[in-house]
């Protein structure tokens, strides 16, 4: 064969995605049932499938010799097997790991979590998360013969680009660096890390209702304040990988000073930490979210009107980003929407406000659905869906770069 | 042939829009050529072709027998050919109507503007628009035989639902209905309406430097303020078609009524019509963007404070969208950016001061580059993308689905 051309190149991905695709839907078929299926030639087919074998994400599984009419040699049939491949979703919390793991029908096969100490550095952390993988694993029969890849959530921000501004304890990007690669080395898998919140994000908006949600907000108030965005049925990074950090948007105009540097961020008023910080300095003695959970249900005032604060802060914020995005969804998250679900209406009135002069754009408000394991599975999510990602990159490069050239054109002749 | 099934009915605009693609990089090809470069059945590249040549996209220009080889009968070579279709762009704005026709190749090919009074209905509007699009047609040639789209930009919010909510006054959402019949009707080809601020910011997008900007945040400071994104290289319209509404997001908290019924939105401080009535409230006497500009010109104290106060509240507006989406530009529009130029350094120290916390955020900040063209640019770049935009919905609705199923199978088991 030819070598493949560049556009041979762009479009062989998408083909592959195509035809495992099929198969999840319809199970084993011939090559020629899939090459009619999809309008592939032969050739074309042959090769794609060549080359899912050899990399185990296919194996044979029969003939259709019982089913066959005619003479000649039977058709060998193919299919996905489940076992020939995994998907590792990895989340390292402030103070637990939490993994999943999937197989190639897109089942989950193991789950478990391990609590380590918020002053672990990252290398206890590590030996936490290999030993609760091979732990977990081990107990569930899994060898990882065809480990697909590894998805791994770390407190943000985190970017691939060295954040050299980034002031000490906000996020662990810089401890977290080379993990991808300590993964990679153990399990012999590509690894990706992004943000644990914008993982979240992905689950709480695949796994909500009958429809993936297309356009979602969610903000997480837990030691600190993430967030995460789900905008046209894709999951966001921004340039630098850095979108998402409502935490870090002016909520107090002229307010107390943020770890990061700046006045009155969000994460200053609605974090766990600044509620409780706050409730203490009014007078209210409370040391955890259980305290706060005790004080909600007597109904503290003091503690209720910190509450009210911090709900209108995260209603504000949120409404400035869901006039900008107009998302059919927004999702708090945290535990603190638990302990105190009061904090979600006095966000939702202050929300309500924000968008009170387009009423059609009130999104529905909510507390997070998924537990704990949001992070692992949105990372899960990511990789599945990886290959169609890179197919749509490529196909949307190529639309554009022909408009582009267009604008130019009717720039240089205006 | 069988009927199609479901997944070739997903499939088929995708080979289209890539068999396409192919004929504008390389020209006019084979049959045989093209099945080879695209990997298709000899089958399907016959039917998509066929429809292709029946709907006028494409043309069959000569046969291979000059540069053939061997014997046997000459194969058709096909091409696209560029006065077999065009796209028309119009922007109504509140004063002018704009319009760019493009053909096949992507080439502007005709465009021109015609202005009118802003208390003008759309009967008039329409009118205006109609002659001066058979003119520039007439003038350059154009016989719309084979017109594939039409765009049209208007003042937003705009949006397919109806907006009962809506003020009068903001934008001319209700009294716009109904004109995409109107043009559909007039040409015979398909009409699609949308924000002509959304159309822009496509535009600033696509049109300003040698790689299409991915990430782009455009807001136009006019007689009102809108807004427009472009995320991870999309255009982004929000669950109902609202996202970009930059406006009407408090900029200054218990600041005046806006005309939407909020207080303090970004339009009370920033558009046109408010910053020079804020400065006659101050004594001093402006009437016009050209008194302003003169103001600017000798270094007017009370009109450099009022132009401090709106590039301030830009870029606080500017600010809370660049941390959560993370762009890699941020525009602003209209001809205030000309008259004014002291306000967009404004913004940009106050946007400066919103990112301090993660430098590496901070986005270029710029004027607009585009004429008063873009929003009719942007509405062409539009039709031209929209197959290939169908093509990514399809995949992505797809292989999304799949992953939904998980994590539902996920949270029955957790």
């Amino acid at each position: 064969m030819s070598k493949p051309t560049g556009v041979q190149t762009l479009i062989r991905p998408a083909h592959e995605d195509r035809l495992l695709a099929v198969l999840r839907e319809r199970g084993a078929m011939s090559r020629a049932d899939l090459a009619q299926a999809l309008g592939l030639s032969r050739t074309t087919l042959s090769e794609i499938t060549s080359s899912l074998l050899a990399r185990g994400a296919l194996s044979i599984v029969d003939t259709d010799a019982s089913v066959r009419a005619g003479s000649g040699r039977p058709a060998e049939r193919l299919a996905l097997d489940p076992a020939s491949s995994q998907y590792l979703g990895v989340d390292f919390g402030h103070r637990r790991v939490q993994i999943v793991i999937a197989d190639a029908a897109h089942e989950i096969i193991a789950s478990g979590s391990h609590h380590y100490s918020d002053i672990d550095g990252w290398d206890t952390r590590l030996a936490c998360a290999f030993e609760l993988i091979e732990r977990e694993a081990a107990g569930s029969g899994i060898h990882f013969g065809a480990l697909q890849g590894i998805a791994i959530g770390v407190p943000g921000p985190y970017t691939t680009v060295p954040l050299v501004s980034l002031r000490e304890g906000w996020g662990n990007h810089e401890p977290s660096r080379g993990i991808d690669k300590a993964f990679k080395e153990r399990f012999g898998a590509p690894a990706i890390v992004d943000n644990n919140t914008r993982f979240a994000a992905l689950a709480e908006a695949l796994g909500t209702a009958s429809e993936a949600v297309q356009d979602l907000i969610y903000v997480r108030l837990s030691d600190g304040v993430g967030g995460g965005l789900v905008i046209g049925g894709r999951l966001i990074g921004g340039s630098a990988g850095l979108a998402g950090e409502l935490g870090h948007v002016t909520a107090v105009p002229e307010g107390d000073r943020c770890r990061c540097g700046k006045l009155g961020c969000l994460e200053t008023v609605a974090s766990v930490t600044a509620i409780l910080a706050i409730c203490r300095a009014r007078g209210a003695r409370l040391d955890s979210l259980e305290d706060l959970r005790a004080a909600v249900d007597r109904g503290h005032p003091t503690v209720d009107a910190v509450l009210h604060e911090a709900g209108a802060a995260v209603g504000r914020v949120l409404g400035s980003a869901a006039m900008t995005l107009n998302p059919s969804i927004v999702v708090i998250g945290g535990e603190i929407t638990q302990a105190a679900p009061v904090l979600v209406e006095y966000a939702r009135r202050s929300l309500r406000y924000e968008l009170s002069s387009v009423a059609e754009a009130m999104p529905v408000l909510r507390a997070a659905e998924l537990t704990d394991m949001a992070g692992a599975l949105g990372g899960v999510a990511t990789l599945l869906n990886r290959s169609s990602l890179l197919a749509d990159y490529g196909t949307a490069v190529h639309a554009k770069a022909s408009i582009r050239t267009t604008i130019q054109t009717i720039r240089s002749i205006s």
